[in-house]
């Protein structure tokens, strides 16, 4: 069955560990991940192309005009945009594409990819998401009460998305987003062409072996 | 997250293997399954309650008169059905349920039940289903070919189901349709006791943990 890949969008509550999920269902499943592009300045160890594609803003402007990016946002000084060229030649391909990103970039990118799956990872339950914004060790109280709210008010978005998967077992959560994706790709409206291609071979068939 | 089961109907070719599939799942997963009623003579080595149940018609036409089918047919001088008892009490109980049903069936429960999700079976190709119904040995020429052309016609109908899925590796198809039956449970529309839950939960956190 040939045909255009799925375009993933993750996105989950700061602390749910999405970005580990992601990068296990890279590892292990081979899916096309998307890199962001950003104007800020790279983080101790990450690695241009890998983590981002770090850009001036000159040149991030310069994408923007050209329509570079499916989605794109400022947050405090700083652009961060997602690739168009990269997306649609692999979906082109039959890839299947995975996109982590926060909530409106998500409703931006089903506005204009109306197959785009959009999966949320969650927490078994409140107190485990705060246990572990608060286990980070690297947060002050002032920022986990800030993410709780913000967590708060993204429950307002869930509905929006079209799959919700707990993260309480790492292995489980990276399987069960594979089985969305696998599923997604086993959708009769992604296989009109194998239909098609079916009804022309058994009308063939038939012929050869009329009685 | 609490929540009722999904009713899976599974539909495909005749020679494509569906029943083993459905064993299969049955076997390795758990899935509850659906046994159809008939009016029908036992064959040797079937079993009343496993393989169907065995009605008079009399006791048959009566549980019609009760509603006690969620779909049923006649075909030549039988009757045959689904018991809706057994399918109901299981959803209920967060049970998802395998119905194995052709086409006309799947599309009848469809009407009823339309969270339900439709799963065609299919083989690679329109060769390798000749050949599969071939390779049976037990089937005449003649058998063969109104199985083809029953085939054809069915293609037809394959854009009503949710999901096609081929049957090339028999492992592998179960571990497909496993996926399917997976991914459905993840629906968000399956979801929204959680979402409520979850937005109460963090509700409460917030005013604990204010600052």
């Amino acid at each position: 069955m040939n045909k255009k890949g799925v375009l993933i969008v993750i996105s989950g509550f700061s602390g749910v560990g999405k970005g580990t999920v992601v990068r296990k269902l890279v590892e292990k499943h081979g899916y096309s991940l998307s890199v962001s592009a950003t104007t800020r300045q790279p983080r101790p160890g990450e690695v241009d192309g890998r983590d981002y594609h770090f850009k001036t803003v000159a040149e991030f402007e310069n994408l923007i005009d050209y329509n570079g990016f499916i989605e794109w946002a400022q947050y405090v000084e700083n652009y961060y945009g997602t690739p168009r060229k990269f997306v649609e030649d692999e979906l082109q391909a039959g890839h299947n594409v995975i996109l982590e990103i926060e909530v409106q970039g998500a409703m931006n990118i089903k506005q204009q990819y109306e197959d785009a799956v959009l999966i949320f990872i969650t927490a078994p339950d409140a107190r485990t998401l705060k246990e572990r914004l608060e286990g980070r060790g690297t947060e002050d109280r002032k920022v986990i009460s800030k993410r709780l709210k913000r967590a708060y008010e993204e429950t307002d978005d869930m509905p929006s998305y079209d799959y919700l998967v707990v993260n309480d077992d790492l292995d489980t959560c990276v399987e069960h987003v594979h089985a969305i994706i696998l599923a997604e790709n086993f959708k009769t409206s992604k296989n009109q062409a194998y239909i098609s291609r079916m009804k022309e071979e058994l009308s063939q068939i038939r012929k050869e072996t009329a009685l």
